[in-house]
């Protein structure tokens, strides 16, 4: 069991035409990963994702509302956004990737199944409520802050439901809520109503968050093994122990976006795995990635790669062909995968056609790999910067390696570009003015800032 | 039934702080996109996707097989990639949201499932198979090129467990390939065994094909009203006959991306729909702005920007802080949908807790609403380039409007950016490597080029 990092594709030796980092630039980077590597370290009180993999008091009250759910639920609906919905639908989508939703009860293994609710359209929650036995069904509410706006609209639509299909009692049987342990609206309802709630440590934000309760109680719920979760982080956290470049990958990797970044303008930042299961860990990232580092600097500049997501063999179709030949402005970071499950010979059939009689023989993993290596060779050869993470297979082990591996990687990172990586002052402003706009209490100063802002111009409308 | 544009928050009267595309900038631009227009109608002939909404015979042919296929099927399986999966993917999320997969027939008002496979994962292509009863099951092959490694290797494994399923003469009759009217490995078959066959015209390129039987065929076996997506086409190919910046909307977004990025440096553009059945629209956007843009010059030069898909209001808790506070690098295109299905009252409930006192007797549909605007003018307010897309209603018109309105805009953008809109050449180069390890004949050079590259450097590699 290992994850494995190879970024010869992000050196000068190995890019066409004088692209690529140089061994000087690394190795000079390596100053400045041992001041950001120090100054995670110092901050380590206060950055409460660092001690998820081994917080054992934390998985034992996940573990112990887990169990006492077991065999109760068909389904577990996931009300929450953001932070608190992007972790539990990539660890469903990597670690449950058919099985989660079979309709079978035996083919997920007796769990039930997990739908996430992380938007407000009334279509989408009409077609949810419509289909959910909510008698069967266990409602995790989501929500660090305990007060998101998206959630709290959820929640009440929810609790209604509840409340029509079910008597009061059992109705609060029916909720768990994952939140602050002080703060916030859902805490108030907690202690009102007695509902059952786990804690999301304060020094915990909510991208940050998919190790605690957050991640791990719809995970123990589906049936991952959150342990072996847990125990693939650790290995991680261990591993970034050390603040050299020639050993931590978590500091390699954000070493190297961010000289790609400010030393060649590869400011936009792929993520692009080769497997299915694999495709909502990118979206995950995106988060992580965009809203920990895309900040103003104390001086007044704007800081902040643009990370997007991608996905191997299907991207070669679609976004490939800008990676290729766009502007030189970015990164590809791929993830392999050695051992996959349910792999097969494709069959030999119309052996006289080419386009299909080389295929015969092969399999579908064997052809994701080449193409992978391919890609990632044409790439270089065009003087564009490719990483590659190995991984031996999806599982939980390693799925909860390369979560500590971006984390770690992000901590690091918000030193290296100069910002605090653990807020998100930038959607305050949107935020105010939607509460102007909705007329909560307190929103006079939004409402005419709001007011003042230019009026739609008809001239630039058609 | 309309589809509005409203641009005012591209504009530097709308903006803060001396961001914004002039006056002046606009109305220069006149110049350079009366040019592209003549450029794409100058090339009408092999631009087919401008017919589409009109190509009475096609969409004749496309019904007919539709027809035949009505009432005998359950399911029906799409074997594609690329432009042969995300129109057909961003088709059924848009107006077959909830419909498409509910398990009861009758909940699909009779008409059958559609499941897309994009992608050469084994486990993917062994839990669909595993979960299809192929008996009730009509399998589509989609390849404008007819070769498509990828569709090709589905093709092999699917075909083989139909031969499995049932005799020889009823497996043919289970199966309809999408493809080139004379070239390619699906032709050959398709004269070889009797396949049912439709074409795709051989001057339409694959993400400009969703109007064509790609998209149409699938979109009319779930029960999409095809005629009224082509209509809606139809109407915005109507209002882009005119070469005027004053009224054209394909035309005005193309001029403003374009000077966005080449004028003002805002080189990644996201389009963010407020709406969970648009959600894959995004995706299928991405395909066509990349793929068509992300060019070389004919002057050696690197064309392209970068679009990235978002939703809101979702992302209002993800990539929104890096669009409000990073690098003055982007413009946001939001659609916001005035008329939304199943929207209704939020229930009051703790009207003592102010996170959820405001929220009551409000609905889904006004909260997300508000937010879209909300974000618009705190974008504008920083300075963050914004237009809004409005639609009435998610319905076949207004998403055949849409998809005909960046169909165009990428034809404009092609000639503005002075590459080839319709081609990719880019891909080639990963395709070759790739043929070389499968050791497809004729790939000698590919394969030549491949062992010249540098190996993996264990120097670079934790």
């Amino acid at each position: 069991m290992t994850i494995a990092f190879d970024f010869t594709n992000m050196m000068a030796g190995a890019l066409a035409s004088g692209q690529g980092i140089t061994e000087s630039q690394f190795s000079n980077a390596q100053k400045a990963f041992s001041a950001a590597h120090a100054a995670v370290e110092s901050q380590r009180a206060s950055l409460g994702f660092l001690s998820l993999p081994t917080n054992e008091a934390l998985l034992a009250s996940t573990l112990a509302v887990a169990d006492n759910a077991r065999g109760k639920y068909t389904d577990v609906l996931l009300l929450g956004i953001g932070g608190s919905a992007l972790g539990p639908i990539a660890l469903r989508t990597a670690l449950r990737p058919y099985a989660w939703n079979a309709l079978d009860l035996s083919a997920r293994d007796g769990f039930p199944r997990l739908h996430v609710l992380d938007n407000v359209d009334p279509l989408t929650i009409a077609a949810i409520l419509s289909r959910l036995d909510l008698t069967q069904t266990l409602v995790l509410v989501v929500s660090k802050s305990g007060g998101t706006v998206e959630t709290m609209a959820q929640y009440l639509i929810v609790r209604d439901a509840l409340a029509r299909a079910m008597d009061e009692t059992r109705a609060r049987q029916h909720i768990v809520f994952v939140t602050d342990p002080t703060v916030g609206a859902l805490r108030r309802i907690a202690r009102a109503e007695g509902v059952t709630t786990l804690d999301i440590p304060p020094n915990i934000g909510g991208r940050f968050s998919v190790l605690s309760p957050v991640g791990l109680l719809p995970a123990a719920l589906i049936g991952i093994d959150v342990r072996a979760l847990l125990a693939g982080a650790a290995d991680m956290t261990q591993r970034a122990q050390s603040d050299s470049l020639a050993t931590n990958p978590a500091g390699i990797f954000a070493v190297l976006q961010w000289v790609a970044d400010t030393q060649h303008r590869r400011a936009i930042q792929a993520l692009m795995p080769y497997a299915d299961p694999l495709r909502d860990l990118a979206l995950w990232f995106v988060q992580l990635w965009a809203e920990s580092l895309g900040k103003i600097r104390p001086d007044g500049t704007h800081a902040g790669p643009t990370p997007i997501p991608a996905l191997g063999a299907t991207d070669q179709h679609s976004q490939v062909q800008l990676f290729m030949e766009g502007p030189l402005d970015k990164t590809v970071t791929f993830v392999a995968v050695s051992g996959r499950q349910n792999d097969g010979p494709i069959p030999s059939r119309h052996s006289d056609i080419p386009e299909l009689a080389y295929l015969g023989g092969r399999t579908l993993g064997t052809l994701l790999d080449i193409e992978q290596r391919a890609t990632a060779g044409a790439l270089a050869a065009r003087g564009r910067f490719n990483a590659t993470l190995h991984i031996d297979a999806i599982d939980a082990w390693h799925v909860g390696g390369l979560m500590q591996l971006f984390a770690l990687a992000t901590a690091y990172a918000g030193s290296l570009y100069g910002v605090n990586a653990f807020n998100q002052p930038g959607v305050e402003l949107g935020k105010n003015f939607a509460y102007a706009m909705l007329g909560r209490p307190g929103s006079d100063a939004a409402r005419a800032e709001w007011d003042a802002l230019p009026k739609p111009d008809p001239r630039w409308r058609v």
